[in-house]
């Protein structure tokens, strides 16, 4: 039995076909993290195959979360049965036809003489679609329950359904939190942060699903955070005398080749358009990964005086890099949105200051807009881009996992793009010359920092500048008070915020009650939330609780704006010192060598002295196998955490443009050279 | 010989190999029209290989505009030469190795004798790239003029210079205007369409071309048009509501396939990416075309309450759609940027108005912002969104070719997709529903109709309200006049200018005269010139000049900025009544079939009686081949204009909602049934 079987069968039931294909998994708990089964939305259900001495074989249908334990199990399934085990390999294959992982309600199809009972938990029955494997645990289908017990009617089938709490009372179910609300996060920051922060995205709406592999949704909780990104950005590089354009999405191999460092530094993850409708391309054609290549070959065009100079363009769109390693929203993905600015200047100083601008505006849209304090350097020869002269980066750092994350970076790419792409003009003497250029990039994957760095166990928390909802009023009904009186006031109060300039809105809903609502804005991180009950109402005050500390304050109706526009701006401020001073906190000072791995182990990052010459990029090499050699030796960790690629190596982040003072005769910690620089080193993203 | 002789011959001296692949040309004017080697960027050599009776072969090398006169070529190229004619093709192959067609300077490889004298345009030596064929009409390359010295001299052909000059003395040159600038217009609107639109787009510096057919480059001065029109529609869209988000420009082939209807109408032109890197995909993926199939499996998801209804999003992307007719610059592109609405509602009453208040916008965005009328209507069901339930249009004219243009649809898509796409929620009776659904588009397509209908033979006109630059001043320096005085009074004006709200810009460059000024504002558009002499000076004023008009008028600094707003006001209404009036007399009844193609024949439009009924898509189709068959018979016609691939044969535009009475017994013109409404006809793009 297999996918086809299952799909002819479908077909003569007319169920309609949604299937999904991935590698083979084998535990279901493998299978809830794959992108291709959440695209499904459906719940994933856990399938127990199992026999007793007595009755036979059973197969359980249950919702994933569900452990149960097998000595309980004759209590839960009655009628005499007791001792189960998990039936093995051979039975699976005989009476469901599935392989191992692969057992389903599906197999019913193999077992004619209805000797396996399937029970069905209600909880799942009670889902809006059900995943399961089509015989092959490399398929997962949805389908509804009406239609999954219409196919086992079809095979004559009747499942034994079971209520959840029949289930719990009777086979001990563990590990699922007592009381905790499915809306909200199930894991803790602390204890599982991959898992977290695909909960916490996911479930405050920002990010939705998708059945291709490293692609996503961004849903509008999270766009309007891009947008307020953008429009700050935007208005920046528009003051400087920068202007937007587009240009194509498409590059012919020639041009993409054209730059031999910068080719090899792009072209595994180049994705390519060979086909349209159902004839083959001439050529196959690239698909953006970055745009110097399709910019450039038109800045010949264009550049011909050094009155055509300083050439300042800018344009937002997607790029897609098809990477291997495990995607991340917002952190590694195969396309994502940017604004990548590229200019072309009449001397080295005015390309230098143009990367320097802009790695200022980088740094103020981390620390200003998301409040996630950032270090300014450079990269080192080996970490610079592909192809250009120098590169100047921001850095960033997620206190809860140890982690180093790169900002976004700003490159001098001084003349060699020129040369290869033969741009030249002529100076006031009548010279040819090639100009100096740069390029710049701030993408999505700002969001996901921010998220990393700010947000806790209950969700999302939002600094309050780009919050797309700055405010949320609840209004606390009562039995028996008057309704109107309250929607009024608190309407009211949503009017003046609103006229003060305040994003608020107002939970006015009737189907939830308070504390859903709490919970609910809690998860999508909204800054401030203002409860009004009867008692504040006879008050004329509001009760204001913050996002990031759960501070409470009563405030009087008649400086609320005032004392809104306070806290917000507190807010914002507070939470900028309290991750700045998470990272200072893990900014340590190593000189030998013997102390780099132990404080890297700790989650912090080394500032270490460097001997930044010729033989630099070797002796980061040495680094990053040493410090990997010496960390899996002393933890017994794994080489990679592979649900975020994140290895145990060190990688230097940048040469901080702060520099502590290098005494003379200082030595470098890994060639024992003398020092000309400190460099810092951290695990990375 | 060939391309590969070449290319040898290249890298023996260490010449960059810069050189693009098209179909075989045969004239010279036809490789000017190819995006392949505009994109080059280069001058495009013509080469005419002649014979003597005396001196034997010349291969003249020249710029493409130049036409000589045989007959004088002796006083050209003197030294005894007379009665020169074309050599022929057999002497092409045997002297310079190229077919018809491809004859080239490179060919001189073949001409190890010594026979063919080149004689290079000393003009096109002054180009940076020259343009030429490696032997191979079906190919382009460009180098320098030094590169072709070194090639000619490595196969010691030593050339002959001439001085244009000399050549236009001597040879005649016909068919160059009269002191015409090369940076202006070459073709005149009436005279040759196709080509004024194209030098309009390229020379007022809106569009760059590219080496990948149907991609432009959209440059600052056309992306700012996109950017107005940008934020008027997102600020109207969100005072809807509507939420802004981004999904993946990637989509499955089963997802793509889900909707039949809707995968038909896209199918033949859909990109597929089935490689990264060097690998191949297990699976191809699509770039959308557009996102129905792409968002509402997420619908699916999010929809479950008639609570999370209305649902309103929107994006900003570039779609794809791989088209073979002949691409058209914002008219008919691979890759075009657009925004895409998709919304789903609990009634049908509620999806209606939202696709009529887009429909509004969209006007909106044409008729105020671009001063572009348009007629609001129905598609028939012949010309609807694919898979949708009823489109609705804004249908635009060019009055210089007599065609009409879709503007921008909106579709209410029916529940079709929704059960496609399993979208079902609960309404408030507990009752399963599928909800109604819409999705409209606006693209770049826009820009260019604005340009086709507004622009003249001097260059672009732009709308005030859309224009980049709303009013340049023009300093008029004279010799002997106090330069700090002239510019103090112009940056006074500006600054006047821009503190009210005008878009304004100070041309002081001092390396080109007023004149030639005058020509690079006007080809760009700008709605306004401000003259500023030495007798305005002294009289505080100064001339203003109205680009769609060329109306003067004496404006007195004490009342200049009122002025201007005023004179901006006044230029956006009357070009919108301009082209109101041109479309209006366009329009014309026809109520029997004699009068159809005669009155399309004359560029018109046609609104004619129709029945409306479930027979109406054969009685269009029929219309169709009619109106071509006869439309080729009366005037000898081609088909199909192979540049623009518009077609003679008519099509509906619209159901225009404005309906003229339609009395008792009005027959259909076509099918003689009786008519249930008036339909708009027209040969469209």
């Amino acid at each position: 039995m297999g996918v086809e079987d299952v799909k002819a069968a479908f077909e003569g039931l007319s169920i309609p076909w949604e299937c999904v294909e991935h590698n083979p998994i084998e535990k279901v708990e493998e299978g809830l993290e794959l992108d291709s089964i959440k695209s499904l939305g459906c719940s994933f259900a856990k399938n127990l195959f199992i026999k007793d001495k007595k009755a036979g074989f059973f197969l359980l249908v249950v919702t994933a979360d569900r452990k149960l334990d097998m000595k309980k199990l004759p209590g839960l399934l009655g009628k005499g049965t007791k001792e189960f085990r998990f039936a093995d390999e051979a039975a699976l294959k005989e009476k469901l036809g599935c392989g191992k992982g692969a057992a389903s309600p599906l197999g019913v199809m193999t077992d004619a003489a209805g000797e396996v009972t399937v029970v069905l938990d209600e909880e799942l029955m009670g889902a809006a679609k059900i995943g399961c494997h089509p015989c092959q645990n490399d398929h997962t289908l949805a389908l509804t329950p009406d239609q999954l017990k219409a196919f086992l009617a079809k095979y004559s089938h009747e499942p034994m359904l079971k209520a959840p709490a029949k289930i719990e009372e009777e086979a001990k179910v563990v590990g699922k939190k007592e009381g905790a609300d499915s809306k909200g996060l199930e894991y803790t920051k602390a204890g599982n942060f991959p898992n977290w922060y695909q909960q916490v995205i996911h479930k405050s709406e920002m990010i939705e699903f998708y059945d291709i592999s490293g692609c996503y949704i961004l849903r509008p909780w999270s766009f309007s955070l891009w947008e307020a990104i953008t429009e700050f950005f935007d208005g920046r590089i528009k003051k400087m005398g920068v202007k937007n354009c587009y240009f194509p999405m498409f590059v012919s191999e020639a041009k993409l080749n054209a730059e031999k460092d910068h080719v090899e530094g792009f072209a595994p993850e180049v994705a390519w358009v060979t086909r349209s409708g159902d004839g083959e391309l001439e050529q196959p054609i690239a698909i953006r990964p970055t745009s110097e290549t399709i910019m450039y070959p038109a800045y010949a065009c264009w550049i011909r005086s050094h009155r055509d100079l300083p050439l300042l363009l800018n344009q937002w769109c997607s790029v897609v890099r098809w990477e291997f390693k495990h995607p991340t929203p917002f952190l590694r993905t195969r396309e994502f949105l940017w604004q990548e600015g590229h200019t072309a200047h009449g001397s080295y100083e005015e390309a230098d200051k143009m990367v320097m601008d802009i790695l200022g505006h980088y740094k103020a849209i981390y620390e200003e807009l998301l409040a996630v304090p950032v270090i300014k350097g450079y990269k080192t020869e080996k970490e610079k881009f592909a192809g250009g002269f120098r590169t100047t980066t921001v850095e960033a750092y997620v206190p809860a996992t140890g982690r180093a994350i790169q900002g976004a970076t700003s490159h001098n790419l001084g003349k060699n793009f020129g040369k290869m792409f033969k741009i030249e003009y002529e100076d006031k003497q009548g010279q040819k010359q090639i100009p100096w250029q740069t390029s710049w990039g701030f993408t999505t994957r700002s969001i996901g920092v921010m998220v990393m760095v700010h947000s806790d166990d209950t969700g999302l928390v939002l600094p309050p500048r780009v919050a797309p909802i700055q405010v949320v009023i609840v209004p606390i009904v009562m039995s028996g008070m008057n309704l109107d009186t309250l929607s009024g006031a608190a309407s009211d109060l949503a009017s003046q915020l609103r006229a003060s300039g305040v994003r608020v809105e107002l939970d006015d809903r009737d189907n939830y009650n308070p504390g859903w609502k709490y919970n609910y804005w809690e998860l999508k991180g909204v800054p401030l939330r203002l409860e009004l009950g009867p008692k504040d109402l006879e008050k004329r005050q509001v009760r204001v609780v913050r996002r990031d500390t759960n501070a409470k304050l009563d405030v009087p109706w008649s400086v609320l704006p005032q004392q809104i526009a306070l806290l917000l701006v507190q807010m914002q401020h507070e939470m900028l010192e309290r991750a700045t001073a998470l990272r200072d906190a893990a900014l340590k000072t190593v000189v030998e060598w013997k102390d780099f791995v132990p404080t890297l182990q700790l989650g912090h990052m080394a500032l270490t002295p460097f001997c930044n010459d010729e033989e630099a990029t070797h002796f980061e090499e040495l680094v990053k196998e040493k410090s990997k050699a010496e960390a899996l030796a002393a933890s017994g960790a794994e080489a990679e955490d592979a649900r975020t690629s994140t290895s145990v190596a060190a990688k230097t982040l940048c040469i901080p443009f702060e520099q502590p003072p290098l005494p003379e005769g200082t030595k470098c910690f890994i060639s024992g050279k003398l020092a000309t620089c400190w460099v810092l080193w951290g695990r990375s993203y």
